[in-house]
């Protein structure tokens, strides 16, 4: 059965079956139910191809998605999606290992499936100019910039926070309720990418209030697993039970210190305070609600996708924009 | 450059260059960094095609999954992401909203990707036979099967708890602690799903042990949302002060739950205890750690691969195959 036989049958036009398959708006609820009814017993399963003729723009934009299983990203790929769909594009999801090379899948997905551009969530912060070269389609990176190679900023996008700033501004809200002995919980120091970059705002906030940033009170967790953060946040206190405040640069990673300190004897905010860099809304769910420089995850998916369609359709060039974090004081931090 | 070329620049075979770029684990860590900075000097893409004429089965599997942002789901997406690779399938993933429909959107992608076979992630659990006769592929319903219509057995394969039994259990420890005034959190008593099913075990338990259901101790969210649950715990309470445990059907309504009542200025568990199901390894870390009856998330995921896998290959038919729950203590229950 093709579109024109369910139109014949429901006394409706082909453009009227063509919209309700597609899913358009301008339809009554009665002729979509029986257009729905009448393709469903028909078993009939719209061609991609047909109804990509139907639709004015059908071309494809990848997602590469670094960190499988990371719960920040999910609204971001929410938003990402509903945009995609929003702008007349239909979006290829393709999802990476957190030590995969998201530039070679971008460049292997973009060619497989002959795509018109793509956005990168989540990725390191020191490609070469070498490295983009295979990428033969506009990209954005999304949630992330390059800030540890002289990357020609003309050459790639970027939506993301400024998250050295955000680390900054965090900690020095720790500063502010007078913490001075201040521990870090980051998954590395040297992943050129946003972890070595918040625990740059870390260190920047210390010195700007005359501290020295101390060994001992650095903790890297080597992952972003809630198991590795909480056996992370034992060593740091055994090593250093004078601490009064952890600042740690995911919300997941300030869960797990939260769970640790308690499970350790010390009452959060009361014994030590926990602060950290995401705004997820689960967090806001915990006890204490985590303290967290809320990143604005719709905006950055909406974005992200203006910025690659407006390529795409040769309304403007590369651009690179940083949106700020929200402060979400939430209950995990106190005076000292 | 060709694969050849890469091989020959780099004096290895050219099944050496393949296995490299195809990621297989039998060479040496210093050919497979060779090869790949060499393949990465030539801006060498690997083509899909080529790739898939290398890999001795490249056919893929297609993952439904639906619900968009249920985190539940990301441990189970990275088993089957894993288990579909390890049986030398690629897996093409399409992300769904709770209220579309998987039957069509799997034989729209099954047909437009020429899969193999296809994975439900979440679903509905009334199919009728002319709803699946759309699918030409074989297929295995994951963590949910279908219970509400007459659908043959031997139509369908499905890899899942049994989710009315775990509502029972988890209901039942609630009563082996003395509790009798049990409220219930769910998205909807007639979803024709996992929230019905495990509400149809919340009320088996109660009659079993000799207690009415009562219509003011049930609670219906109306979505799967932290913030819906969060409301219809205030709501419960308001009604029903004097209940002394709630059972909700998912981890997430429980998390939300445990804030509520906090709020509400009731202490879990001293002043009501929680317990659901799901087993989210975050869960583990918040305060109270959530009482749940745990999927075994992994389990389901490489049994469902597994199952597909036999049709496809030919080994087997449609299988149903429910996996039990491990009660997870936690701390979020006390005796009444």
């Amino acid at each position: 059965m093709t579109i024109k036989d369910i139109a014949e049958s429901c006394g409706v036009s082909i453009s009227t079956v063509s919209r309700v398959l597609n899913d358009h708006p301008d339809v009554s609820p009665k002729v979509r139910q029986k257009v729905l009814e009448t393709a469903r017993a028909a078993h009939y399963v719209p061609n991609n191809s047909a109804r990509d003729l139907v639709r004015a723009r059908s071309e494809g934009i990848g997602l590469i998605v670094r960190g499988v299983g990371n719960p920040f990203f999910t609204e971001v790929i929410h938003a990402i999606e509903r945009a995609i769909d929003a702008a007349g594009y239909s979006m290829a999801l393709h999802q990476i290992g957190s030590d995969d090379d998201e530039i070679m899948a971008g460049a292997t997905l973009a060619r497989s499936k002959k795509l018109k551009g793509l956005i990168f969530l989540g990725g390191k912060g020191d490609y070469q100019s070498s490295d983009i070269a295979i990428l033969d389609v506009p990209f954005v990176c999304c949630t992330y910039t390059v800030r540890f190679t002289p990357l020609p900023r003309e050459s790639y996008s970027s939506v993301a926070i400024d998250d050295k700033m955000e680390g900054y501004r965090a900690v020095r809200m720790l500063l502010e309720k007078g913490h001075r002995k201040i521990g870090v919980l980051l998954n590395s120091q040297h992943d050129h990418s946003i972890g070595e970059l918040r625990y740059m705002g870390y260190c920047e906030a210390l010195s700007d209030a005359g501290l020295t940033v101390e060994e001992s009170l650095v903790e890297e967790t080597g992952s972003f697993a809630l198991s590795d953060a909480y056996e992370a946040t034992g060593r740091l206190v055994k090593r250093r039970p004078d601490l009064t405040a952890i600042f740690t640069i995911s919300d997941t990673m300030g869960m797990a210190a939260i769970k640790a300190l308690h499970d350790l004897g010390r009452a959060v905010p009361e014994d030590c305070s926990v602060i950290s860099i995401d705004g997820m809304d689960m967090t806001n769910y915990i006890l204490p609600p985590l303290a967290t420089m809320a990143q604005p995850q719709q905006e950055l998916g909406v974005t992200a996708v203006g910025t690659l369609v407006d390529m795409i359709e040769g309304r403007a060039g590369n651009r690179h924009i940083l949106l700020p974090a929200t402060p979400r004081m939430g209950g995990s931090v106190a005076p000292c």
